[in-house]
């Protein structure tokens, strides 16, 4: 046991932190003014900054090393503390492309696509040149029971015909976006776990109609955005299926590993910014006579977010490391472990710098407010903390007894 | 000691109970739609809603007794449950005008204006016909140390010269708002609670400019919002002063009082529906083969909700029993209570309702996100926790030493 | 509504905290030392002290009015407050003939009792000549659910034949305590709330052992303890039934309301001392060259606990008038929710009194460590958290649905 | 970096535990009984557990490789899991003569001791021939601040004259205690580090009185117990001092890392199994019809209390290989970090375990009372919290800004 990063995770948090000290950090402002100002529009610079990253090598970082000539060659505990880092400036991930759901669906397509899938969806995503969105959520069940899922994925001669409406499909506002990969059932009597299958679906697709963006707290998060997604009697050729027929639900089980490390990792990043952009503030603020720094309320709010933090850090690399020496499904206790404590140790940290900021806290003039609204949503996303916990709480109970 | 309320104010819960059923919960929808999609504007309907209201006998409630021939003639204690009721469709209070911060100001003009200042800004007040802001804090300064303060009102002739710079002046977007009553120092030399005077200023006075509209958590709050502005050599007759030079802080102090009282009877009424949403919410939903209601964990969440709602109703009721019978001073430890525990309860209650929705609750087609936004904030404005926290204790330390 | 206690209550207040400061406090330390140095022994000034209350008339307040001639007369609403006087020292309450289990077993007495079994147990408990036990939980079931209950109650000619096993028994080890009330089944066939009955037992009836005396968390809780008992082949006259055959779950239910009442009261009680003793510690304690009392965290734990405390005291308060005026079975969940919220809020504030003594919080030479055991027991005594919220959740659910 | 164990590690840790499993478990109630009702008595059985662990090799096992021959060669990081498995049942850390407060006075001894010293105190330590006790805590003053320390060590000829009042002094009332490590004041006037001084006393020298034994929320914790002692006067050979005068400080901060990493570890042992027993009892536990295990909620708290002890394991044992590679200096942050988090994890996750076992949780029958009662204590011991976070809060500070 070790608890020293890798040489090459190392040398690739310096220039990653580098890179986003020269070209990130600096438009912060702009940009945030920019997506403000300019719903569902890309920032300007945005193509500039990810020729820049690809240039300095620090490109697809996240993609595993399993998946060959495409990856840089890194190990999910490698690249964890990269996600981190990114997790700073929340639409750096995607300059570095590495933003989810790209990142789950590359995955998806590297291991599971056919050779003319991967020509034609996972190249343009490997290279940056599009971006696109996942379909799973659905308005009217708890999507979190797949067995709920409603949208249909009907076969008729060479094409599947496919009718639902999800939402929450977040991305699918993005004017880049060009493919969703859409979750839904091939057939609702077979096993629960066989029901479900994906399929690629072209944004364009006759029938796909985005209904309208949501919104997260009252927020746009533009360009990203949240769609909802309308699919009425929408047409593709049947060699869009990934997989097969059936494989739906195991696809999104291996999908699920990495995607809630880069999500933690992330949120960690987000929670140290929180801490530091805290104490920075005490150190210049003046009440009652004295330096917010002094008082020991305040005190305790940053030791237990420190101590919060490097917790939810450990956690989360000894979860990366269960994946890469034994795969997820060997991981999966830990992976539910991250997923439930870390969204919320996030929420706790970054309310706690909120506070400390006042009223600037609750504005859009620090990162805080979006951060703090991004690790509530994952308190939601891809499952509520409380399924994960049913689930956690019976497979620990099954292990001690 | 006796806990039923009394008949006038059950009498006017029912009939504001009923005019909100009639006209307030069937134009939700509309005005949630209209206001996300015409920032600064204001719903239609509204005017049209006051009349009614105003027929209705259901106008200026808010106005405690002592305020003579305009006051309906409620204490305290009766009008709380009112809010709480508005409470439940946050844009509901200025149908009644009974919304922040217009009757703060009101109460401020009814008690301490001069007849000429009653007649130009009180009267349209009551009457509906105007909103007002109150600029009070400022983004440089700690404001809920008064001495921190730096907006100047230096008299010239027979003029105040105001210069200084606000934010979160809430309400002042509105394109009915016309005044401000904004808060400076005339004497930064004196002692430390007589450095600040109030000053009445027009909406639209040379010098005065909107910077910008601040977000919370990423929301406009359209149409009141919130306003960054400055004030560079805005000047306005010596008669607008309020009372006389260093009187600021005292006519601040008494505002407080019943202010709180709206502000956490407003919020344990969004708690309250929170509650009830995710009551009708976990009846309706089904996960793995049963009702959500019948997990024991949401029950939980249940309980919890209603046994903290109770409580903090109790206590909102009990600091305005004391406002009423022995008037601020002696009530301060009460408002502080109110102020340290309703909107954290609120803001727990709401999460809890956020999370039994899943998606929808973090999106804006329920009330709750705005719920929790308002909650939130209101751990910030007027004074964070921590300082009521801190004057409290110590109140408390030198109460029983 | 009104939250000034009425005349009768703040005259007793004045009295029964007069008898306190003139007889109590002066022997506390007297007391402790002597419980823990002589097990099962009861402290020699105590039948002094009882009859210096009989004489001062502060005697059996807790009786309501509608027991009539044995009452003093005084409400739960007026009684209240006096039970929160006397949980600040926990032994203090039998000095008034107030303290649990006797109590619950007097209500029942005088409520169901026959004429004959009033003279023989009633008649001495009201006159503080004995101690009883209520003999309900036992060591093999979760009895927090009735039916599990698995002492049996056999009708056998004249006489019914007990057997089964008793714990937590508290009062059982006290050597004058002369007689149980025992919950046990006399059908189990029948429906599950008319399965139980309840009877009276001698503490000398042959078959009735005292197996051991249990500890809570280490302490022995001397003289009154809580005995593990075996019941083997006990025959009582069948007069000692009470009310009948079935009417054990009834009867429990309706000795229910008052009695948490009055747990919660006293533990109120607990908390505010332990709040007073606080305050009173950090005014002297000094480290790192400041009064403990100038730190702001200190400062958070003093006014989140008068927060708590208020909020407890107005919600037990209500429960109490509720019952008073609408009886047990409208009170139903203002009572659960204090079963739910008052020792939960007792622990936290005591736990942050504790903190606050260093050292001397654990140890015994405060109430405080005896306080937290008391407070941290009621959170299971009477069913545990987890049950009143199953189903006041239930409840509340189905009330806004 | 890397999250799997040493071999050696993993070797000892099967070893501990099948010890364990074959001497210890099965001995656990006779042992809880025999101290129970034996106060001040050493169970007979100890010798002959402690002369077969140190047959097995199973001896010493904490003293770090560093300390040489004495040592059997583990790293910090290496020992950490073991103290966790002996952390399951309290006494049995002194089976393998790995129990607090020796294992700190052997740690001082072999780095600070001179060879006179080790022949006459280390080496029956190191042999359990005997135990000691560490004499820091006053009754009179916060110790957390060690400038306020009281006890005086006065040179006269060639004695040490110690006069002082000490508290809390862990193991002194066990009959097998020859000898004290005592903390005072050799010059209260130099600089704030430097005044303090720690000199060797044995326990039956004249003017030493064992005052009284003080309980932990009522419980005693024989043999061991923690007792109050007078030092009238005490006098000693000058040789007794540690290093030299001055230097109390100094050993004091060196000592405090490797026995915070023991406290943690032995807490997480509890807590670990308190986990277990909670999921164990939810298996055969029914209630309404089903098991409790099937409760959502209690899912949750167990799902909750994996997670935290997980991270509570990895942070510590961060914290130990931070200490074996860089040193105690170099780990202040992290060692902070686990004496803030992980007293306060395991009180929450023992009492939830407490909370699922009902009245037989807060009894003597369970390890959890008592495994409460040390995890509570520890928040208070060597310096409370807020010390910590105080401390910690400012470190953190400077850090980031």
């Amino acid at each position: 046991m070790d608890f020293e990063y890798s040489k090459r995770s190392l040398e690739l948090q310096e220039r990653v932190d580098a890179f986003m000290q020269q070209y990130i950090f600096p438009l912060e402002e702009e940009y945030t003014s920019f997506v403000m100002n300019n719903p569902w529009k890309v920032f300007p610079e945005q193509d500039y900054l990810k020729r820049l990253a690809k240039e300095a090598g620090l490109w697809n970082l996240f993609l595993p090393k399993e998946y060959g000539k495409d990856s840089p060659g890194l190990t999910n505990l490698e690249y964890a503390p990269l996600a981190a880092l990114m997790g700073r400036v929340l639409w750096s991930s995607q300059i570095f492309n590495c933003s989810a759901p790209d990142t789950g669906n590359m995955e998806v397509l590297s291991k599971y696509g056919t050779e003319a899938q991967k020509e034609e969806w996972l190249k343009p995503l490997l290279n940056g040149e599009m971006r696109s969105a996942f379909l799973m959520t659905e308005p009217d069940v708890a999507s979190s029971d797949a067995t709920n899922i409603e949208t249909s994925i009907q076969r008729d001669g060479d094409e599947y015909v496919i009718n639902g409406r999800k939402w929450w499909s977040t991305g699918a506002m993005n004017p880049n976006t060009k493919m969703y990969i859409v979750m839904g059932k091939t057939d609702a009597n077979a096993h629960r776990h066989t029901q479900q299958s994906m399929i690629i679906v072209p944004a364009n697709a006759s029938g796909v109609k985005i209904v309208r963006p949501l919104r997260v707290f009252g927020a746009l998060e533009s360009p990203e955005g949240h769609a909802e997604i309308e699919l009425k009697n929408v047409r593709v050729p049947v060699d869009n299926l990934l997989v097969g027929e059936g494989s739906g639900f195991a696809i999104a089980q291996g999908r699920l590993g990495p995607g809630r490390i880069h999500h933690c990792m992330r949120l960690i990043g987000c929670a140290q910014r929180a801490l530091e952009l805290m104490c920075a503030r005490v150190q210049v603020r003046e009440t009652f006579g004295k330096k917010v720094a002094q008082y020991s309320s305040i005190r305790q709010d940053i030791a237990r977010s420190r101590c919060e933090i490097e917790q939810a850090r450990l956690l989360t690399l000894a979860a990366a490391d269960k994946i890469d020496r034994f795969g997820i499904k060997e991981a999966k206790d830990l992976v539910a472990m991250i997923k439930i404590a870390v969204p919320q140790i996030a929420c706790d940290v970054i309310d706690r710098a909120i506070q400390a900021h006042g009223g600037l806290g609750v504005s859009s003039d620090t990162p805080l407010s979006e951060f703090w609204v991004y690790a509530r949503a994952l308190r939601i996303a891809d499952g509520p903390d409380e399924v994960h916990m049913y689930q956690l709480g019976r497979n620990t109970i099954k292990k001690y007894t």
